[in-house]
């Protein structure tokens, strides 16, 4: 399907047939959503495809048993863990030396992304880099992050976000139908994922086949020269 | 061009050609980067468009002078800011009374959002908005947030992201080639772009042609069965 148009086809729709989506189709969009960009190519991200009938009750009662889940064919968790660096680490390492990329980049995974990724037992080398960044930002510019586990969360959380909207608008490439709920228990979602500490549920998303009122209504959006801004 | 095509092209980009990225192209990749999914359609993100010469050098400087910022051909600020749900709320509100949604809808954006979306002075509503959370979640699943600024700023990075991945794809339909910078000052940016406190940078964008050496070699990404989990 055209890009545009899988783009314009994307809505987020609550309520979906009985037919079961295929399953290669998911897998298709899941392969598409790795492509995304991400925050220097850690991969920070995994994705739960919770197929199993009692976990996917459970899943659906933590989505506060929204329509979208109840009727989805499928139901997948993105989650976002920055501790994840540490999985990409050798094999990025091994790619920068693969591809004769500079010192530096070989560098940047070995010492910096490291250090960048580490908060500290408590959050305590936070506050440290946080002082860091401030005292040589008087200077000149300099990234100001991440320092404490929440913003390394953020920054995984942005990259799985990227990967997310990739595969949401492949199922629409692919004809099916899609919804994105941030409405569930994260507590109670890790606990049945049985996930780290560390680690966040960014979005669970729904899969199927629009059923009749899937949507409220037409898409509206606000008009473009409200949120573009030309300087 | 296909979708699948525009998702494989797209890489991250770092040195462009002096040829001019035509600007309707940039207006029709905005165009469909608002039509990404976002939190309660609030729509709470903000596309800067730096084109003043003067702007630009500043703004290259503050992404560290990398070469994506510096050879690129425009460059665009995506920002997410919690405070522009009061933006969209009453034609939302319009919208759901003339798509005769339930009494629910219209009940939920005249006052569940703004509840959501605020988090008091000093964020002193947050640790009430935590405690209910988290007394009520004792008995029955339930949303854990946002109370606090940065949970309200964490949502609304997410959606923004979502935005920013439709412009980056459709950027690569369109035949260009993208950066997402996530290397910037963000003080310094949001001083440039004269912001809001409660406003976060999410990334900037390059847009350009690729040049000669745009990246470091093929794209490389972890196993699919290391990052998707059936359960």
């Amino acid at each position: 399907m055209d890009f545009f148009e899988a783009v314009k086809k994307r809505r987020s729709i609550r309520r979906y047939t009985q037919d079961p989506f295929p399953e290669d189709l998911v897998e298709k969009a899941l392969e598409a959503a790795v492509l995304a960009p991400n925050s220097s190519n850690t991969q920070t991200w995994n994705f739960y495809w919770v197929r199993s009938e009692e976990k996917k009750k459970t899943l659906i009662e933590n989505c506060l048993s929204q329509s979208a889940a109840r009727t989805a064919s499928h139901l997948l968790v993105v989650v976002a863990d920055p501790k994840l660096w540490k999985r990409s680490q050798s094999s990025l390492i091994e790619w920068a030396q693969k591809a004769n990329a500079p010192k530096e980049v070989v560098m940047y995974y070995e010492k910096l992304v490291p250090i960048m990724y580490r908060w500290g037992f408590l959050n305590l080398l936070a506050p440290i880099k946080d002082l860091i960044f401030f005292v040589t930002g008087l200077f000149r510019p300099i990234m100001r992050g991440p320092a404490s586990r929440r913003d390394a969360q953020e920054v995984a959380i942005k990259s799985a976000a990227l990967a997310a909207e990739n595969f949401v608008l492949a199922i629409s490439a692919l004809g099916g139908a899609s919804c994105m709920m941030e409405g569930f228990d994260e507590w109670r979602v890790k606990k049945l994922l049985n996930l780290s500490s560390s680690a966040r549920v960014v979005m669970v998303i729904a899969v199927g086949y629009e059923a009749e009122k899937g949507t409220w209504g037409p898409q509206v959006r606000l008009p473009m020269n409200e949120v573009v801004h030309r300087l």
